[in-house]
């Protein structure tokens, strides 16, 4: 059989581009199995670390004068354009947070902005014809502001989060409009719905606008819901977990790549995406910051996609 | 094609028993949408209602004078042997609870033991040759006393709880040596493993006796992990939860009939008999107590497995 990853190289070639707008970060992460202090992170990187393992990737964003711009440039060696990354005067925006013992919750030690506090995103030229574009979480004004400057995507896939749903609630619904999946955790669809059970926020979302909610649930997987479709991807099982950070812009990143090397939006195909989204994730999970996804091999991604299949396989008796 | 369910029937004949040994409860439940007063209740009750779906029961339990015995022969009447129910002069065991607004947490309001509490199984003549046995959640020492009465059980299941883990640690661990699958909540296993991640949690398991570990997550579905297997079917995606209490028992009903209808331990088959009980739990929470067992039809049955594999499907590039 032929690898998986055969159809790693779009078949429609290399129009078929994928771009991410999110942001740029410098992490620090606490978790009880280390620590780690201004690494790689944000969004973008998370999503393009993920997603160029599959395909080529174009971003957007903005860092400030302090950032490692070496450490960023591994990204590019591998297909990631840096070209829409504004590198402005001050701080890059800086993050430091820590996990619980169980790494089921974590808070936000210290957060300074700095130079992507006046993010404002211009979509290089080049990249205006992006066919799938993913919108990472940053103010839905902004979102918004990168689909004025997109000519005729395919689709367009947001996330968003709790301080957006909160803070500008009728921006965000206006997006919803315009976009063809959102893409969030459980707590963010719950608030943004007013409805507890996932079922029926992931059905409320599919109200407002997008066609298709991906609900990411964490440890227990994510699910995928259109109107006539629900399917649930489990988390795969893994026995060591170092650092959950960055592990759903991973998934969207995944997702978002296999979508976009295959162009193809079939429900069948959709659901292929996001195992591929829930591999992603799961290597994101296994290492601090973005160290994972820079020595992933094609293989690992190959297996560990097999692995789903065998996690959830089941036959009726009688089958074979 | 063929019914799913048309081995309901034992392949290997009737002799294929299945014995529950358990608590039979009047439950006074409060949920969001509505509340009930001494309705049918209990592990064996549960477990009962939905494995008769399936298979034939046996019964072992005991309750007190005052239990309505009219509504219990509704069981007797779908092939639930109550000949192992012993009828104690005082009062049956209630307990009573009130569920969270999004019922992801419960209370327990009362507990009233009564005739319980002098609880000691005794298996009558014509169930010792049970070849499936489930232990549900009592005194682990009542539990290992049940073993001491049945012959040559092909499979044991136990399940237990956190009061037994803090309480009776020693004789729960005991009771490990001597069963094949214990069947427990992620906070059970947690507790009794000492390990968070619940994929070490159930390989600790494995290594204190039984080769099984099914651990159930309740919205998140449940876990089957063996030496060499690990298995994951979802929970059903119901958008209107109503009643939560017993779910897990009819979670382990579903499962053990299965497995005693077809007397097949294969992988295949346990991967089945996993999504079996899946279907089960998720009829339990549809209505309160054991009432949605009361009416779900076989072709509800049939519809609900089909549906789980459709749920979670999908197909690499490339094949059909």
């Amino acid at each position: 059989m032929d690898s998986l990853l055969s159809g790693s190289l779009p078949r429609n070639g290399c129009d078929v581009s994928l771009l991410v707008v999110g942001s740029i970060a410098l992490d620090s992460v606490l978790t009880p199995f280390g620590e780690t202090a201004d690494d790689l992170g944000g969004s973008a990187v998370f999503f393009a670390a993920a997603a160029s393992l599959l395909h080529p990737v174009q971003v957007v964003g903005v860092v400030g004068d302090d950032y490692p711009w070496d450490a960023l440039q591994r990204l590019a060696r591998r297909g990631v354009d840096l070209s829409g990354v504004e590198r402005a005067t001050g701080e890059s925006f800086r993050w430091k947070g820590r996990y619980s013992y169980d790494l089921s919750s974590r808070e936000t030690l210290e957060t300074r902005l700095g130079v992507f506090a006046g993010f404002h995103p211009k979509i290089p030229p080049l990249f205006r014809d992006a066919r799938y574009v993913f919108l990472g979480n940053i103010d839905p004004e902004l979102q918004l502001g990168v689909l004025d400057q997109v000519k005729e995507p395919r689709l367009v896939a947001c996330d968003t989060m709790n301080y957006w749903i909160q803070s500008k609630r009728d921006v965000l619904l206006e997006l919803l409009r315009h976009i063809d999946m959102l893409i969030v955790n459980d707590s963010e669809a719950r608030e943004l719905s007013g409805e507890w059970n996932i079922y029926r926020a992931a059905r409320w979302l599919l109200t407002r606008g997008p066609r298709l909610a991906v609900i990411k649930q964490g440890e227990h997987g994510a699910i995928l819901m259109a109107q006539d479709c629900t399917f649930k991807v489990p988390a795969y099982p893994l026995e060591e977990v170092f650092d959950p950070t960055g592990a759903g812009d991973a998934f969207a990143g995944g997702l978002m790549a296999h979508l976009a090397r295959t162009d193809d939006l079939a429900e069948a195909n959709l659901r292929r995406a996001m195992v591929y989204g829930a591999a992603m994730g799961s290597f994101a999970v296994e290492e601090f910051g973005i160290r994972r996804f820079e020595r992933v091999t094609v293989g690992e991604i190959d297996a560990r996609v097999r692995a789903f299949r065998d996690l959830v396989r089941f036959e009726h008796a009688g089958e074979s």
